[in-house]
């Protein structure tokens, strides 16, 4: 199968490699709103102008959008919805009812197929909530994160004045992945749930006390977290702090029996020393699915809840009856 | 959906309690081979004896069959696919193709839909085999059980001489699981990964050290693994171990990166307090999915491996959606 990838960010650059390496696919190009010549790509691939690949349309199979959920794809995956079979990473929580719905209708016109909010967190995590919720109704899900890299909470401690560089990490509170294991089904705060650690880079004579106030009081991002800031050097900071790691716990603790006197815990999580990479490698898996399955005569938007996990993988049938 | 048990052990059981609870779902009844009315329902459900099952065809949507993998689904599963859209946990991995084969023809002859094997391993983890292969094709899968019960083995160990009861507990080894989850992908041997634990009660006046020798060097069994074995008195036993837990962990470990520099560590893990009780739960969660796709006009034999996680769950594409 033939595939495009729109975007070379971190998470294009991911799933450039995914596909490059999957045998089944071959990567048709990457494009970009950038100027083409001033990208080298990792693996080689060919760069085009973002403006040109309508004139692809008949030879890419499925194109991965690769773009920002904040502002890129709620207007990107309804564009290109329509032209080519499609898959995304919209992780906006809140408005994925509304993103499907306009998705639908743009792949249901063109006869495409778009898997949206695929990844990890959307994504795994999604699969991970579906599935218990399916065999645990009578139960409780949470949902961690970290430790890892938090984009937008580093961009918003990058715009503080003084700062010159940043990166945030959110934390699971041990205690709390502790009591919902217990099965105790416990009220967490969102204090109580995950901690913020942000290493900050500060311009000289910058004023520190002054940025660690901005930083714990902002509101939306850390004035409902327990956070711990510390100032380091750009050398530090470069040294320790280029990866992006991320990860986290989905646990669902369920009751069963009669009288529901027994718990059963269900626990799935990710420890990632690549946010962007593992991400690229959940775009690759899907794209393999809306491949067959466009190809099958399904149309319109879809997500993982929709996907049977045979679509995912380049294996035989027999190689499949091994795994279970 | 009309729902018919096949079986009425500790499986049968966890079932019953499950579909009873299911709101989209209604209990026709339980089937056995034993005389009915020697058995008291934990819900009131009736039952009726098994050679009666084929007059129910007409009135039964999906029968979950609740026999043992060793000598009952074998030939039960083939023999009720003809006639039912049936659910088996056929569990015997060596032999899981063969019996898809077997299943699979007569499920097409009568145009029903067969689901076998589900549960939890296999079932559960099947899936987390599945997600996991095709997400990290570069890497390597390691699956772990218990803390729990192993009917098998306890029952080996019940039918050496002078002995009364007895309950064997398979245990991962902590260091195992952690050379796992580090990303060095170790070669373990069985006796490496697992540890088994026997508690015992001895008739009066039998030779302990002989039982003891002979459970530790049992082939197949035990002479692979180091094994503990405790001798404890029928009190002791019935306040300590009458519970069935089990559990375990699927972990893969894989590689991402173009010079598969990063690690990714994808794990799955079930604690469960009741093992028949949350298998119970996944074959009703399964029984679903199997009504719908079969009144879709799929028939013939399938595994976790083909089911979309939304054919699971009672719930409205808003409320998947909200999941997500």
């Amino acid at each position: 199968m033939k595939i495009a990838i729109l975007g070379y960010g971190n998470l294009g650059k991911g799933a450039e490699i995914s596909v490059t390496n999957a045998p089944d696919m071959e990567l048709v190009g990457i494009f970009t709103q950038r100027d083409p010549a001033s990208i080298t790509t990792i693996t080689g691939a060919p760069v085009y102008k973002a403006i040109d690949l309508i004139n692809y349309r008949d030879k890419v199979d499925v194109l991965l959008l690769c773009g920002g959920s904040a502002t890129d794809l709620p207007h990107v995956t309804p564009q290109y919805a329509g032209s080519f079979n499609v898959v995304d990473t919209f992780d906006n929580h809140n408005h994925i009812n509304e993103h499907f719905n306009i998705v639908h209708s743009a792949a249901l016109a063109g006869g495409h197929l778009a898997l949206i909010s695929t990844g990890w967190d959307p994504g795994m995590f999604s699969l991970a909530r579906l599935y218990s919720a399916s065999i645990l109704p009578s139960g409780k899900v949470y949902t961690f994160w970290g430790k890892g890299v938090s984009q937008g909470h580093s961009d918003a401690v990058r715009r503080i004045e003084g700062v010159l560089d940043a990166k945030q990490y959110t934390i699971p509170v041990p205690e709390a992945l502790d009591a919902v294991r217990s099965g105790s089904n416990p009220q967490l705060s969102t204090r109580q749930k995950h901690t913020r650690e942000c290493f900050v880079v500060a311009k000289e004579g910058a004023d520190l006390a002054k940025i660690e106030t901005e930083i714990k009081t902002m509101k939306n991002y850390f004035d409902e977290y327990d956070t711990t800031v510390h100032f380091i050097s750009m050398e530090e900071f470069t040294r320790d702090h280029s990866a992006i790691p991320h990860g986290g716990f989905v646990i669902r603790s369920g009751k069963t029996g009669y009288e529901r006197e027994n718990t059963e815990i269900f626990e799935f999580s990710l420890k990632l020393d690549s946010n962007p990479e593992f991400t690229g490698s959940v775009l690759a898996a899907f794209a393999r699915a809306v491949f067959r399955m466009n190809t099958r005569g399904e149309i319109g938007c879809q997500t993982v809840a929709d996907i049977a996990p045979r679509d995912l993988l380049n294996c035989s049938k027999e190689q499949i009856l091994k795994m279970i």
